[in-house]
């Protein structure tokens, strides 16, 4: 391999992503060496090495560890950054390198520096304001300039919620001083956001400027610290998000994995929240469900090799953390074993030594076929209230129909999903009387995770074409009989059958609601429940071959 | 969790097993301690513990070891079983335990007392034969019995082709007889078995007896060593041969994951050829591959945790070992290389001190969506030869007709196809002409990693429901309009279309074969493609209406 540089990671006490970063090192055989405080650390555990022990604002420490390294990189952006500075120039001659760049470190471990960076590059922001005097006048003046509520920040030194302050009335201001250190830190705040969901977006960066992004997820957070990742993100925003992420990190300098952390609103709008410059929690999953992972993309950049493909390996991916409460104090261990029961539950435990309320001692990515099978997964790890909030069922398959008087026929295409559990949603779609709704159904069917639909009509019969024309998901057409037809149906299967080339719709028999549904189910690549399904009703015409056998033909029909 | 029991390894030196144990017992903090000569060992490498340095086969070492641990577990089976036996008796009151059961080893390890345990237990072997004298006269004797060529093999210490000298002529009786130890080692004959391709299943063995296990695998050995593993095998036989090795592996004592190699022979049979107490090879894809993977499980059965999912979590695996030769030392790092830059590459290097030709210095595992995608991936990995023997392209969809003049019809299915790359097969089925072969066809559809068949047919058509019947696929079927048809196609349409309840058919237009292929592409989740698919007829369309505003319609009509 083009490399033999060994690599240096300034690491926080206790830190899950060193050691992550260390196995992704140990595949490639790529030399590593951590430098955080003490020698049984969750990154020293896993890669036999000589470690530095000190911690990374120590700048003799990190001198020391720069002697081992050829690269250094951070799990932590809180780091000296003048001593990276110091290092940089001191081994500049045998091309001793920090990635990502100190200066990118910088502006990122500030927040407020980092707000500005970003709308200097006309990076989508809420708006924020600085608080020139950490006092009680200095914040209640900004207040009174943005509106309340408001999120008061800390600049540096803040993440997981740590540094945050949420201050709905000016009478809070005091105990917000308090809260944020006393009037010893430097301040900021944020406007509110009423933000649908939140979504974060990895993104690696090469040595040479090249950006590459890892799928937007939804990240769901509790008490400001990331809870439940979602991926893929099912949404219209999805391309747009990652676009949003791309440019972001291409303002800055330096190479490795970025984690873009932003908001969703309810109109399509996007806003960055803020940009970590180093694998991130929301990244974990990557590991099992990413062609390549976040870490290993992480250490080819840093070593100026191939970014890896940044694509799912799997339909679908939900990662958990494994965060203790005070209620709780075992809830890492508890997850744990009923994962070991759970399909395709990876556990990861990170060996820190004291859990503690709110520490994050391990996390759980699940994979699946489906979303829906995904969910499923999860449920049982999920308390009744975020399982009923993020595990219900979703459609695979969609049955839609022009008039509720198609029910009667379309009803069996539903009773034979139900038959094989496969979720499904039905609903009226009108080609002729609801044209809008018809063009936001059809388009918006693959982001909400639908894989196959079936549409039924009669007469006319315009709507599984009109949809077909809409998705690119196969449509499953139904010739309806309806009561008016003065040709039995054949109004509509002609209409449905008889597509034009570049947009097909598959044509069951009409009346054929059933059949449809059994498609569908071929479709979806359920091969072994369609087998059992034909063994079921060959057998149901073997049972008739005996009984006409036994009783004789006319008694067989008397029955 | 429901374990801190400490497990221990008796590894090899320079094992890569060990190592991905480690690996696996990382994540779920399971302390795990090796024993095998040196400090610096692949499996030592990653798991910073205190552990023992020394032998296998070393009597005091497995009893310092065993002092660590609660559970021993083994990474090679030429290990010293009666210290085995020893350390299980004297610290039997703490409840230290041995996985597999030292008996099962012992039987394992001596290949002859395997096949007799195998034959004993009516599993399927081909025939084998002790030599009774290590001699000239010995072997002479038992080649005459049992015909030439046969394998004559070390009883014991063989692996990767070592132990073993294929007979070919009497006349290399003596050369045999130095290959093999001169008379030091005992030796038995197996008749050669002519086998179409060779398989292996890794199965899992629950502390209580519960059996699991993985899809079966081809795999490919280059001078007696694994070489290539495809995953899924795709062949009609999977489902016996996961029945014969959990049948097999039933059969030992002790829990673990355990390697069933076979081969299976033209006319379907499957002969065991030997199993390994302990992960294996062939098993190494189900790190990146499967729900669980064999290192996981293994720790599971041997913990007496809850054993972990079999299933695949990707549709397709493919895994190459990265073995040096002596024309190229360094092919290792030459193909480490070429990965980088190939999608969902998974490099895992092993950190041997010394590349040695034949020495196995890592893998690298592929996962792909499709079977062709995996092969188009794998191919630049590969030489020439390899490539073309195993690297061909496999066809997704699969278009049938009932007669050649349908040609004319159909080829518009294959041109679509091609103009999306999905690579297809293209050949006559006539359900009244060839019915035996229709059965073939369709049964074998699934197994040969076809996902979509279409089937044309004119007149009586019955062949797109013919095929339905036999398959769980989806069919699609392209009513073609034959030069006799009185009705201009409207009979096939019919025939095709009005499918009896539990057997569907996606119907398209009368001779709509291009609009069958795109009904294919759509199922097969091609979304991204179907969409671009869409703007350009949209454009083609937008462009017409550019022109006829240009020109006006008289003048666009003349054009």
């Amino acid at each position: 391999m083009a490399t033999t540089k060994t690599v240096g990671v300034l690491g926080e006490r206790g830190g899950q992503l060193g050691r992550m970063l260390g196995a992704s090192a140990s595949l490639l055989n790529i030399p590593i060496v951590f430098l955080d405080s003490g020698n049984d650390t969750p990154a020293k555990l896993i890669v036999s090495s000589s470690h530095v022990d000190g911690s990374f604002k120590d700048p003799e420490k990190i001198r020391l560890l720069a002697e081992k390294c050829d690269v250094l990189t951070v799990e932590i952006e809180h780091v000296d950054v003048d001593a990276l500075d110091a290092v940089a120039a001191e081994f500049v001659s045998r091309g001793l390198q920090v990635h990502p760049h100190p200066n990118t470190i910088r502006i990122i471990q500030d927040k407020f520096l980092q707000k500005d960076h970003l709308t200097l590059h006309a990076c989508p922001l809420g708006r924020y304001l600085e608080v020139t005097e950490t006092t009680i006048a200095g914040i209640t003046h900004v207040a009174e300039r943005m509106g309340l509520p408001l999120m008061l920040k800390s600049r540096t030194q803040a993440y997981d919620g740590r540094g945050n302050y949420a201050l709905k009335s000016l009478d809070d201001v005091g105990a917000a001083l308090e809260a944020l250190g006393g009037g010893e830190r430097k301040l900021y705040a944020e406007a509110w956001v009423p933000f649908d969901i939140e979504i974060a977006v990895m993104v690696v960066r090469g040595a040479n400027g090249e950006v590459k992004s890892y799928p937007p997820v939804q990240t769901i957070h509790k008490d400001s610290i990331c809870h439940l990742v979602f991926a893929p993100l099912r949404n219209a925003s999805a391309d747009k998000a990652r676009d949003v992420a791309e440019r972001a990190v291409g303002t800055f300098q330096g190479a490795g994995v970025f984690g873009v952390e932003m908001f969703l609103l309810a109109n399509g709008e996007l806003l960055i929240n803020e940009i970590a410059p180093r694998p991130h929690n929301s990244g974990h999953y990557t590991i099992e469900a990413c062609e390549t992972s976040q870490y290993e993309n992480h250490l080819r950049a840093i070593l100026s090799l191939p970014l890896g493909s940044t694509a799912m390996a799997v339909p679908a991916a939900g990662m958990l953390n494994l965060i203790p409460s005070t209620k709780s104090p075992n809830l890492h261990l508890d997850l744990t074993t009923k994962a070991l029961s759970i399909p395709s539950a990876h556990v990861h435990l990170y060996a820190k030594a004291a859990p503690r309320a709110g520490r994050k001692m391990g996390h759980i990515t699940i994979t699946a076929p489906t979303d829906d099978e995904l969910r499923n997964r999860l449920r049982p790890l999920l308390d009744e209230d975020d399982a009923e909030r993020y595990c219900r069922k979703l459609p695979l398959v969609a049955i839609v129909m022009g008039s509720d008087s198609d029910l009667g026929v379309m009803k069996a295409a539903a009773q034979m999903l139900d038959e094989f559990g496969v979720p499904y949603e039905l609903t009226l779609v009108s080609a002729h009387r609801t044209p809008a709704r018809l063009t936001w159904y059809a388009r918006s069917a693959v982001s909400r995770g639908i894989r196959v639909i079936i549409a039924g009509a009669g007469g006319a019969a315009h709507l599984p074409g009109m949809v077909a024309a809409q998705t690119p998901l196969p449509v499953i057409g139904v010739p309806v009989k309806s009561a008016s037809s003065p040709i039995d149906g054949s109004d509509a299967l002609w209409s449905i059958v008889q597509m034009p080339k570049g947009i097909p719709v598959a044509t069951v028999a009409i009346n054929g609601a059933a059949n449809a549904a059994l498609l569908a189910v071929r479709m979806l690549g359920m091969n072994v429940e369609m087998e059992a399904y034909l063994r079921k009703i060959e057998g149901e015409v073997l049972t008739k071959i005996d009984s006409i056998e036994e009783l004789g033909w006319e008694a067989y029909m008397k029955k």
